[in-house]
């Protein structure tokens, strides 16, 4: 089947061999599949996040020398049960959070050597993770599902209740979900910061109250001049060396900073700070089952409406370029791989 | 009056003005002062911990030109009340939270050139702030009020209970609080690591259930040999670069790192672990007033024994001394500053 390809630190079009679905397991065509940021840092840092997967047991582990094929925020069609599978039909639209189980145990899909992730024509899934799309829910939303699912987890995670305030860092996909579960969870001050002129319109329709340049106007500053009374969480969603530090410079004594940007690269901080202020930071990554499904449930319910966040939807074929125009971020936000595009 | 100084990045011993007590103010003469390894950051560091202090509203705001006389874990004797002070008299025996309230603002105590601290003989102290030491207890013993207050913040902050497990990082006078605090908090598996074996010894007085030369056993082995199944916190207290990181690749995942250990210098971590062991990592400094209170009230009763902490006094003469001993921990917890012994 054809596939986008991680081959050697590049993304290339090719044949890859046809997934076959093992025992509870069923083979699903892609209807769509988003581009993460984590799939950009792991072009340029494979062997930094195959670390952090070795040192923490996050299922990141495979062989750099050999192909993967990304892809993890999917929506796919069932074409065929595996052996035992049950639960899916033939021709049901599912989501499913990107894990296979399989006899040797849990990998990541989109980050195995074995078995493809959603930036191919065809996966396998595990039929018991697979949640069943609503009918009037058109698959490029719910692809949509996972990163959603990003922001719910990291908005709950940061323990924010309604009476405070929010500032966002970074107005990609993440900040953007994180931004949408916000409005969801009753936050009503919310500022948010982006370079780009359309990521801050994509904040604004999300629920932010304002978003600022941060060359025109520090966030911080944005967030004193529209609020600063309440006490502040401040959502770092940017995912490069010093941001971490530059929202522990900007935070006000005793706030938390939620890291939901993944930076595999080594940073550089200064305790005396987060001493000084006692501040905490809650470092985030991924969702529980419960919120994934909680996602689906309120794209398809319209609770938030994902159709702002897709700037852009390619074939397999213009996947690479998809992912350069990606790694200068302007006017997208969510690009969709839909291999029916070609 | 005779002080040990802070001049120029040395500490050295002189006369130093006569402090005077202003409105609401009490001269007091010191009976009992610790040196804090904050204070030895501070003399290789001031720049540093200024710069903390300007950014984070933190009263350690000084002229590095001028003369500091540190020290702020003190108990002393009032000597003379000044104009409308109120709540003490002279000969009660007091501690005093090391901030001092002023016409102009607060002032941190032991980090002023206008205000003398406890390497002093004599200091003036707001009386509203003063906590009257019962008079069985040893002023020497209630000069250690100030460190564990430090601790029982510390633990408090880190949110701890009692069926979790907690792992201390260093063994000085903050990680020694921080064992007492824990078990008086009611936590009973508790492991500390440190490299001098005094110390480990004193970390199993306070309470610590085993600890164990990180060069010999790493920390978290130790803890997992001897529990590794509760929801462990790790509480760094040393305060040296890379401890920060160390902690992260030691931590399970979803665990809390407390970080109590005051490191001045930048320190470099990896936040891609962070994110994928999803860690919290909660930065303290100090203590609130009732939690000192707590800290007098529970040394006073006996519930936590501090004479082991006191490894060393000195007179005023003999403070650079003690500060270079102690540039080298190893046999020494708390050395206390007494200027009754010259």
């Amino acid at each position: 089947m054809r596939a986008a390809v991680m081959r050697g630190k590049q993304l290339v079009v090719d044949d890859v061999p046809e997934p076959e679905p093992g025992p509870g397991q069923v083979l699903v065509e892609t209807l769509a599949c988003g581009i993460c940021g984590s799939d950009l840092h792991c072009l340029k840092y494979p062997e930094q996040l195959i670390e952090a997967g070795r040192a923490s047991g996050a299922p990141f582990i495979f062989d750099v020398e050999r192909d993967v094929v990304m892809g993890h925020e999917f929506c796919a069609k069932v074409v065929e049960l595996g052996p035992g599978a049950a639960g899916v039909e033939p021709g049901d639209v599912i989501v499913s959070i990107p894990v296979l189980l399989t006899p040797d145990g849990v990998t990541g899909i989109g980050y195995s050597n074995d078995y493809p992730g959603g930036y191919g024509e065809r996966m396998v899934l595990s039929a018991a993770l697979c949640l069943k799309v609503p009918g009037h829910l058109d698959p490029a939303k719910a692809a949509l599902t996972e990163p959603i699912a990003v922001g719910l987890h990291a908005v709950a995670k940061s323990g924010i209740a309604t009476g405070q305030s929010a500032l966002v860092l970074g107005c990609g996909p993440v900040g953007l979900a994180i931004i949408a579960a916000l409005r969801r969870a009753g936050v009503e001050s919310i500022v948010a910061a982006d370079f780009a002129p359309a990521r801050r319109d994509l904040a604004v329709r999300m629920g932010a109250q304002e978003a600022v340049d941060p060359r025109q106007e520090p966030a911080i500053d944005a967030w004193r001049r529209l609020d600063g009374a309440r006490s502040l969480i401040i959502y770092e969603a940017v995912g490069v060396p010093g941001m971490i530090d530059q929202a522990m410079r900007d935070a006000p004594r005793n706030s938390r900073i939620l890291v939901a940007g993944v930076c595999l690269e080594t940073d550089t901080l200064w305790p005396a700070l987060g001493i000084t202020k006692e501040l905490s930071l809650q470092f985030v990554l991924g969702y529980s089952g419960e919120e994934f499904a909680a996602a689906l449930e309120a794209i398809a319910g319209g609770e938030i409406d994902v159709a702002p966040l897709i700037t852009g939807e390619v074939g397999i074929a213009d996947t690479p370029k998809a992912f350069e125009e990606l790694a200068t971020p302007g006017a997208h936000a969510k690009i969709l791989v839909r291999p029916d595009l070609g």
